[in-house]
């Protein structure tokens, strides 16, 4: 970094966090917030017929991806969208129920597995490319635009069960039961992950985030094979070809195995989720790895004395470090507007 | 330990191994190893009308803590109970609805609270104390007899929700917003518990497992306070009052708070559940400290290789120590029989 050839330092703030650089009060945006909890997502979620048809359309997902940004100037969006667009992409039946969250129709044989396509069509993700377009063009020229894709294991865990459940079982019997079956659909998810976050950056995301949701329900083994190879299989080909572009891991539930990222090749950042203790993690992690996290989002919808002091215990264990404010996991629908306004006013100080 | 009063070493396998003795194979009991899996057991299930019936009926709560002692021969009895009775002996109303787990009257405010008995209806628990009397009359020689009851926050959160959740949120957000209440609740669960546990242990239980399933869905801060202290003031009772019988705690989910419950005075072992890696918590928990633990149920469901190969991965990671072999979870409904024998061959070598 200290050669003449060294690349501007970035001006977003999320972006300067990013690489590496601690910045006056940290730069911060929320999982989720574009969503349910705001009045103006619900008025246009019915404009689509479909969950999914709204994320496949430019026009509502970009006035989604924006909406957080208008009402509370967070310093980066988050492209509006899914993980399970890519089980979609494959080939996969993919529904949403109404309060009920995803249903897929099931994995459960080789044939199964043989009856999805090799590599995602590309056609049907073009409206996602085409609302990123459209999102870096509106922002402000300090809000940052993010990326995102489901880590293998967490969109796999859907695929195999063909639905979300307390702890994704259906998958983990079907790895202990069919490994080598198993490790083809997590090869093909990490290949397809890794293509359509290249081509997130094509179409104008600055920074990626891989959400491994599901990765805290594996015993540690399983872990390092179904969570932590398929996300070296992935930097390693983003580190290959966009190396520029900063990479943020959010393992939820892997608490006990932060230390196996702290020297990823081509991890700049993890997010940490709600069980793991700020000031540990702030001493225990090597710098270079930028922390993001992590109220809890129960004190956020608490609000009040919860919220300040939760606030301010993890702005204060952080400060030491280039860090980016966050929750542990994805803001609820239920958060009150001024509980996020309160929050905000207490980062920026 | 080397003094002339010391008292003579037990000869029951796994009180041995809680007295820290390491034995030549790990003594075996399996966590709901009364149960659904069993078709003796769902075969006298239908014999009261209601779950909680079943659990305050001596005759049958004493067969159903017989039925897997009898066909596998574990090394420990654990009394066939709820961790609910807590409640319902607290007054509140507490039912099971068939196949979706327990109903509670949600507590929700102060005036909920105050209409809670001070202390249990012991009269109502007179059933589980008749059960252990007879359960330890019955056991062979070489069975220990486990008693257990719910720990102070999993009981809380079911108390507080009415029922159980992913992620126990409505208990996690009533501690966020009304603490002081919560206080109050979590120690008189604690004071109840300790005096349920002094009169399973003078009815002729052993050695007691304080369960807290729930104890993972905490922050750090918030499992400080919640689980840990409540457990310490639980602990310093028992030690004051029956300072010869080991007690295990389970706090699930907790991998990362382990080290917090090396140096409790009056724990005799740890529960291990399946986020926890078995090398690294055997060569990091200090040696007094004995451990439970820790097969995947799912492993054990799906059997085979998969089976085997956990097996064997944790019986080699513990053997340096005193060590109970046990699941990292309640064994699943789906078990069969097979896979169960296989693994007590396995264990026992």
């Amino acid at each position: 970094m200290t050669s003449a050839t060294a690349p501007p330092a970035p001006t977003k703030k999320l972006l300067a966090a990013l690489a590496g650089a601690r910045q006056a009060t940290p730069p911060i945006w929320l999982m989720r917030q574009a969503g349910r909890y705001l009045p103006e997502y619900r008025a246009i979620r019915s404009q689509a017929p479909s969950f999914l048809d709204f994320c496949y359309s430019p026009d509502l997902a970009t006035e989604a991806t924006l909406q957080p940004i208008r009402r509370f100037g967070f310093d980066a969006a988050i492209l509006f969208s899914d993980i399970l667009v890519m089980p979609d992409a494959l080939g996969q039946s993919v529904s949403f129920e109404s309060g009920e969250g995803p249903r897929l129709k099931p994995i459960e044989t080789a044939a199964d597995f043989a009856a999805l396509r090799e590599a995602p069509d590309w056609s049907r993700l073009e409206p996602v490319f085409e609302t990123i377009g459209r999102v870096r063009a509106a922002l402000p020229g300090d809000t940052a635009l993010i990326g995102f894709c489901g880590a293998p294991w967490t969109v796999a865990s859907y695929m195999i069960a063909g639905r979300g459940s307390p702890d994704q079982a259906p998958a983990r019997l079907f790895a202990y039961r069919e490994p080598d079956l198993f490790a083809k659909l997590i090869d093909r998810l990490a290949d397809g992950s890794a293509d359509y976050l290249l081509r997130q950056i094509r179409a104008g995301v600055e920074t990626v985030q891989i959400f491994d949701s599901w990765s805290g329900v594996l015993p540690p083994a399983e872990f390092e094979r179904w969570c932590l190879d398929p996300l070296k299989r992935i930097l390693t080909r983003l580190l290959a070809e966009a190396p520029d572009v900063p990479v943020i891991a959010f393992p939820r539930g892997a608490a006990t195995q932060l230390g196996k990222f702290a020297d990823l090749a081509g991890l700049a950042a993890i997010g940490l989720d709600t069980a793991v203790e700020p000031r540990t993690a702030a001493a225990a992690l090597p710098a270079p790895l930028v922390l993001q996290g992590n109220l809890d989002p129960l004190a956020l919808l608490a609000g009040g004395r919860a919220l300040d002091d939760e606030v301010e215990r993890i702005v204060d264990a952080f400060a030491p470090r280039a860090h980016i404010f966050n929750l542990g996991h994805g803001i609820l629908p239920e958060t009150p507007i001024a509980h996020v306004e309160r929050l905000i006013a207490l980062v920026r100080g």
